[in-house]
């Protein structure tokens, strides 16, 4: 297992669901950048549980510690690392999931790669809880590209079966993405949103769960981020995506619905603005051969529903290689989509840092 | 740029449309592997162009010499190089577009990243073309996958707006794959395949291009292979996935259809058969916590269409910094998902391999 | 700044000397691995300061806490966390060398580097002190390798103008190896030892420090261990020693000694010993090719003397611009050599462990 | 077995001694430089055989082919490949050697490693052949360092037992180390030259080799390159140096000479010279805490002799299992030194260039 990513960022996630603590190490930031502790709270308190019946009413107080790499409230150039202690484990609910594999969950991949040492209390490393420190992680990284212009914003696309409408990827401001940082259920159609709370509650109710997509979008970067084949914006930034647990598709601008059109639909027109190379439409999501265009910059989430459910679902208990029943107990979230707008913009935030820094040590 | 990639495999890639030539080297290949020739230029052949009419005319030879790592046509453990020279270029046919960005391509992309200086005839280094040593390093991971029983295979799920069955994901055997392997134009349901065909044949003669989805599927992958978090099977695939030209959407098992569900419908039930586990239905796409559960492993991969298309366009002239109309002359591809399969094919089988090197050296 | 290392096993290292910690995330153990908290807690002890006139007065409680990747005393295959608080800390001495650049240290380079921002309390992230954790980490690594048969250990070979002989290359054995591990100043020649550490308390009563070079030998590595070129066994281990601080030069086998011989002099010769390969004579220290071959592995670290000193220096103030003369207060090691060695251990370990991996994927 | 090295630079190092080629892929290269052929074939032609009675008869004219990366005589910013064919081999004179493990060489440990199917003519990849691309792209490398004002040295300091006196490291000018550059036999005192020819010259007549010590400089690197632990200057060209077959010690500045001083003699003072911080002496070798001071950069890199000698020597066949006597024929270098100066250059170029990299990303 290497859960080390980054090349000109290198960033190392630690920790386990009910161990001692969760955190990261992040490698290759600037030297005498702010650590605005407020910012990186508020990022944090994006993820955070228990806020209200749409989330598990699991309390993670969440608070971190800067365990190296900052002086005097300014990076220092060395390795920064978070620490976020863990606490509110009922550990116990898990002793009798031991063994009895849960559905949809790492229970069962786990155990046989790590020969069942792995920790399995709480999903162990596998828990939806390490994305606390990407968050962290992403919360520097989102600073870093704001004070070069650059912002990233979500909207919930959709849950269960309920769609909105995309961003308009043409003309897209930073201070909408802001505006949608700002809340907890970010929407661009407040009526949709009603109905995807609704599908949440409802589910809530069944002891069940359901998924979702969030797109995301980032202005005010400049054309020339990237390259062709292995660095690609897409190939890195749908690497991190593919970390965050429960994350099963990703599209790039129309992405699947590119594959519906024709060339002369598809292609994105240029143009000059002011000087300046723009395309009229921006179905590419910003993105040309691995590498931005200077467009706005969009793509889409999908993730699976919470495999955490209180209905019985049908399994297999390993100890006495049985074919079992099990109802989950504990506090579980209905929907893990509007948690994940924090992570996945860390994603993309580290994503697309990484690639700038590549990219700024060629001028 | 980093045209690297890869942990315990490592490859190297090189080369441009209309370079000298374009290869690939290989690192961390095990010794004494036969290098079947046959094979590896069988697998060159479903790449290879001028086919029939479904393809560009242009011919592309591709014959491969290796410069190392092979000596009694075995494996020696030294790095593997693969390399093609070009030919059949018609360099002149791009002098002419030189300033001219073509939309949908990396041209202006391109021009921004290098300052200019990049190989702009053919897409340079963005060329579909470079696909070809992708494919030879795929070729030989293929082939030592297969020796440990694993065997891929993909169909064209969908050409435009035609769109057939995905696989049955709980019941899929190698020799389908194999089956799949074998043709030029796989699909599981011919009438829809004819249909498809139909789609590319029409762009074609309206000087157009249509874009599609392949569906991919590994059978024989047993379970525990992968990690959670960065190197998770989703993230290892789908990084290579799209740095493949023209990919703009990636989905595992049932990936944005599983948005749309409910936890109980979503979660694939564990069950026993003759004491080894398995799962009812296999949504996930056999992948659990980003490591492989031993059921099928599948994934759909979303093309854009073809950007070169015959027909005018507007784009932009940077020498003059004028608005002008475009017609792209030369020989292409009016869809390039058929031959994109063998592509696709060798990402996945070299992200296995490497994660398959991971864990083996655990044991 | 990256203070990540590996390709099988991947080390990443945190810390500043008066920050609130420092430790080590490993990545890449095997799972089921006990964790032997007594032999961990006798490797930092090994290093750690205070307990004999040879050695600083400052008191280094390093008590290590497992963040991460152990559950029920074993690991879990997740990454592994060390942390180890800072306590003990005198920061004010160090205010008034803020801008003081002290001759022999990384004050005026980190400060050029880092723009200023660097902590430079004690050395910051420049600190012997980051060598705890890298003892930690290599405290692992050597319990593994036990485990495989292999041991570790060295001898003080000479401090100042004092050297003893070396290692017998061609006849050594575990348990020499194992009771220098035992010893705070481990030497083959007690005499020379006693005038060793004479020289160190003279240079202590002068307020001067000495430096001094350390032989280390690996037994029990079968051949076969390493690659030609960058993963060579003295690439991956020089990399690791010349990062430990105050490391100036370091050889394998009889180093440069060897230039000074004739290839019929400094060739081992290879003989069979009950159908084993040996070689009548190890000058290579154990490694041909970048690979070993079975024999002993030896090689020698040099460290320059501490250069924290009481005595009178030349330098300049950085914020007057002036040259100024600095007498360094507290407390200092007037000889950094026997507390070094479980760091230069560890270098081994951990570089000999990844190639072990690497070694052991291909079986 | 990883051929690639680097981290904003990386390269990708292939080939055997009697396969069809060797080569180097480049990635990370700024786009726009310009290729200059003299200089990367003057460079080429300093590590070429048959110049005279010191080296090998063996002819090998490496004439280098650029497959990739260059367009128009410019970097594009794509991978560079350099490709160079193997000529004038002389497979047979190895086929008898196929099972006797000639001393001094990797035979042995690449058969153990590979079991039994590396190349072994000439070699394999193990074979001081392989400098050969390194040299190729330690030019480009020296040439970017070179339009920064960074000039890089060296001078044979020993061969056998004579040695000549170090470079004096606090007064070294550009000009002396290019003089240095352009001589097949670069030293500081004729006279001692002289001495080291006959050495060669001697040992060629015995049917024997000798080793030597080169030594480095690079002036005009400012202060700031490198970073403490897994970064620092030292430990990124000892990573490459001791990748050169044959180099068994490196020692930056004054090296192990420095484990014999006090701190008060070895630390070097700083003052002020025309508002520049300057050291009086330059002991530490132009690196403190693993970061350029600004001072010259010296180190020593010590080579073993050839181990090809004509002499009979002990060894072992391992087809029969018994012991055998070797007398190794062909054509062989009596002292591999001189034509190492161009690799051991090439080493530290490209390791400055890759730190050099990281820090202009930071700024």
């Amino acid at each position: 297992m290497s859960s080390v990513w980054g090349e000109y960022l290198k960033i190392s996630l630690f920790g386990e669901s009910h161990g001692p603590g969760i955190g990261v190490v992040i490698n290759g930031l600037p030297a005498g950048l702010e650590i605005d502790r407020d910012y990186i709270n508020r990022e944090l308190a994006r993820r955070a549980p228990g806020k209200s019946k749409l989330t598990t009413s699991r309390q993670e107080k969440d608070e971190f510690e800067i365990l190296s790499g900052v002086f005097q409230e300014r990076t220092t150039g060395a390795p920064l690392c978070f620490l976020i202690r863990n606490e509110d484990k009922r550990s116990r609910d898990y002793e009798e999931l031991k063994d009895i594999m849960r559905p949809g969950h790492a229970d069962y991949t786990a155990r046989v790669k790590y020969s069942g040492f792995n920790d399995y209390r709480g999903g162990g490393a596998f828990s939806g809880r390490l994305t606390a420190p990407l968050v962290l992680a992403g919360a520097i990284a989102k600073k870093i590209l704001s004070a070069k212009g650059i912002t990233l914003g979500s909207h919930i696309l959709g849950i269960a079966d309920i769609r909105e409408e995309p961003f308009d990827a043409v003309c897209l401001s930073s201070s909408t993405l802001l505006e949608l940082n700002a809340r907890e259920f970010p929407v661009l159609n407040e009526e949709k949103g009603l109905l995807m709370k609704e599908k949440i509650i409802r589910a809530r109710e069944q002891q069940d769960s359901v998924g979702g997509v969030l797109e995301t979008a980032v202005v005010g970067v400049e054309a020339g981020i990237g390259s062709p084949f292995f660095d690609s914006v897409e190939s890195k930034i749908a690497h991190l995506l593919f970390s965050i647990p429960g994350v099963k598709g990703v599209e790039f601008g129309e992405g699947f619905a590119l594959s519906r059109l024709k060339g002369s639909q598809a292609n994105d027109a240029f143009y000059l603005q002011d000087g300046q190379v723009k395309t009229t439409t921006n179905r590419c999501g910003g993105i040309l051969g691995g590498i931005t265009n200077g467009m706005p910059l969009t793509f889409k989430t999908a993730f699976k529903p919470t495999p955490s459910i209180g209905r019985i679902q049908k399994t297999v208990n390993l100890a006495t290689r049985q074919e079992v029943e099990l109802q989950i107990k504990g506090r579980h979230d209905p929907c893990i989509v509007p948690r994940a707008v924090p992570a996945v913009e860390a994603a993309a935030a580290l994503a697309l840092l990484d690639l700038l820094l590549e990219k700024e040590k060629k001028a």
